[in-house]
């Protein structure tokens, strides 16, 4: 294999040259890694509902044409000048929330939000030219990167600050998913909400991170996990993944959130310690909220709204005790805690493989989509040849 | 004196027939305390936005005809049978939050609310026959209760899990103000938000609620206290409180979390740790959100909205990282807290006395609330003959 550093790279990639349009698996030119940057070779990337918000052009900040993917995991092709964290033949995984560990939001010790390269990734650029690394080779048109990430490429590049450096040991075709789903759900169990052994909670949207929200509130100890779906076909999955009871709201002629205070009712008060939305419903997000316990119960926000869309309540939920939060990457600090993730997932601590239902190339890239819009999958990987 | 224990006492008090109408100050008759229940002489009443609220018709829960009044200090005249925590001649504050410290609320450690009687005094009844212990002397006519206190009356009937048992020393006609709005703000800093030494915050509503958040917050260390109002008549008091900045909405032609994040810009990045909303205004609660800070800014709704008006805001303001809790009487366990802080006020840890803008009498009781409509008082204590 010729050496590849300092060169262009030839590469397949899938190209979202519009919204809404299926990607175009095209040849791009992917540019050697500038100072502080690492180019690395993505060996498996899967899909998730946020690649398909943002292609289904409902993210106001999409810019097209880009090249999707952010829940991947790959091998350092090289490195820029300056990178001391990754190195050559290092397996990483890209990281949509950067870690800089040196910004004020990283310092503060109360967020794991880093503003060290969002101004360039939001905009699909890198930081040091304020230009995108990607060239469509036929048109010759730059194409922007997304999330930081782009992982729907042979060959991506990243900003060192979005680039964890984990065991090698580890198969890099599973542990993809610690990119974005798997660790988002335990993290917003674990992290944000802190859930205790013996608390009760209702998960909302039984996909890949309800389900790991579920698997993180049995690990806990969680007494009572309501698990929440209107697709029948995903509620045996949570009843094995833990779950206590297994609902559907189309099962019932009143809100869901009086029909979960009623079930968890003692002494005359209901509702639960715990609940989380990961399906990204304004309206479920009210209903998450209102199936808290008066006094102390606290909703987490995960799932991401349309564009435009608000949650509302009355403001009486939230002054008789309820707190209303939400969770980013669940609350981990990306570069310092994904190579932690990997060594529990290699330990057994939490479900992944368990997720992926499809594994498929690149080139199916528009058959992951509508297996997504489906809901027939709960994770496709696509593997690199 | 005449011996009045067992017997019914006629006195002076403000009768609410209805909504919108100013109160009759007239005889009413109290009935002596059953088991479990602790008769009060009321020596000071203040006025509060609450009972306003509710004679305006704003509160859905609201019963006529009724007697008002939720913040004040008196003296037991009698005890009913089993009551152990106070006797004839202690000095007290009625608490519109109970404390049982014996139901799944008290003994959860999470919350100050009780469970013990809230049943009843949203009913406006006693817990013992389901009845009030008020009768219009002229027309016979049962008066319900209010909040379970109803302090606009010579001599009022509680339940004893409402009655904090205070320090004699005291003065009640300053203490008085301990059964609501001071220790609502005070508690609203220390209990809910917890905001620690340094920390940056914004309070939204000048009246005693909001300046004593701006008092606790100056107490704690905060490094930046934005006090926000639309009335500059209540700026130069906010200053003197301690806040270090005072603004107006309406000298600005962009939204005030806006203005709030630009003034608190730090590498970039901008907005409060914490905000307390002390008005009971949607709009503003909204605002009180928005402008805390990415990551971590909690906001505290104190203020009681109308009925039926609802808060909003996207989601990804929670997201990323924003907060949205409230607070019901500063999260303060009413019977085992406020003797403490009666003790800290007499240690002159806080500012109560400065409230009190108007001394008056019962009589004078539609006065006062002419005072509070034009926003003309802080607080109108009336006091007993
Ligand atoms: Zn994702
Ligand atoms: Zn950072
Ligand atoms: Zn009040
Ligand atoms: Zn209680």
């Amino acid at each position: 294999m010729p050496e590849t550093q300092g060169k262009p790279i030839e590469c397949l990639a899938a190209i979202a040259w519009e919204p809404c349009k299926p990607l175009d698996v095209t040849t791009v030119i992917v540019d050697p890694p500038q100072k502080g940057e690492v180019r690395v070779r993505i060996v498996a990337t899967a899909l998730c509902h946020t690649d398909a918000y943002t292609l289904g052009g409902k993210d106001p900040e999409g810019l097209f044409p880009c090249i999707l993917g952010h829940e991947a995991a790959g091998v350092v092709e090289s490195v820029g000048e300056g990178v001391t964290s990754v190195e050559k033949g290092d397996h990483v995984i890209p990281c949509y929330m950067a870690f800089c560990g040196e910004c004020s939001m990283c310092t503060s010790g109360k967020t794991n939000l880093c503003g060290s390269v969002r101004a360039w990734t939001g905009r699909g650029v890198m930081r040091g030219d304020d230009k995108p690394r990607f060239t469509h080779k036929e048109s010759g048109k730059k194409i922007f990167h997304f999330m930081g990430t782009s992982t729907f490429s042979e060959y991506t590049v990243l900003h060192e600050e979005s680039v964890a450096n984990v065991d090698k040991a580890a198969p890099l075709d599973k542990i993809c998913l610690l990119g974005c789903g798997v660790t988002t759900g335990i993290g917003a169990v674990t992290n944000t909400a802190k859930v205790e052994k013996g608390a009760t909670a209702a998960v909302f949207g039984l996909g890949t991170i309800g389900l790991a929200c579920v698997d993180a509130l049995a690990t806990v100890g969680a007494s009572r996990i309501i698990a929440v779906d209107t697709d029948p076909g995903k509620h045996a999955r949570a009843k094995e993944w833990g779950a206590t009871d297994v609902i559907n709201p189309k099962d019932f002629d009143k809100p869901i959130q009086e029909v979960i205070t009623e079930m968890t009712n003692q002494d005359g008060v209901g509702g639960v310690d715990y609940s989380f939305e990961a399906i990204g419903n304004v309206g479920v997000m009210r209903a998450a909220l209102e199936c808290c316990h008066k006094g102390w119960g606290q909703c987490v926000i995960i799932g991401v709204a349309a564009a435009g869309q608000e949650i509302s309540t009355r403001p009486f939920q939230l002054v008789t005790g309820r707190v209303w939060r939400g969770t980013a990457f669940g609350g981990f600090k990306s570069r310092e805690d994904v190579p932690k993730l990997v060594k529990d997932y290699m330990g057994g601590k939490f479900r992944v493989d368990e997720y992926i239902t499809h594994t498929m190339k690149l080139t199916d890239i528009n058959t992951c989509f509508d297996l997504l819009h489906a809901g027939k999958c709960l994770r496709c990987v696509m593997i690199a040849d």
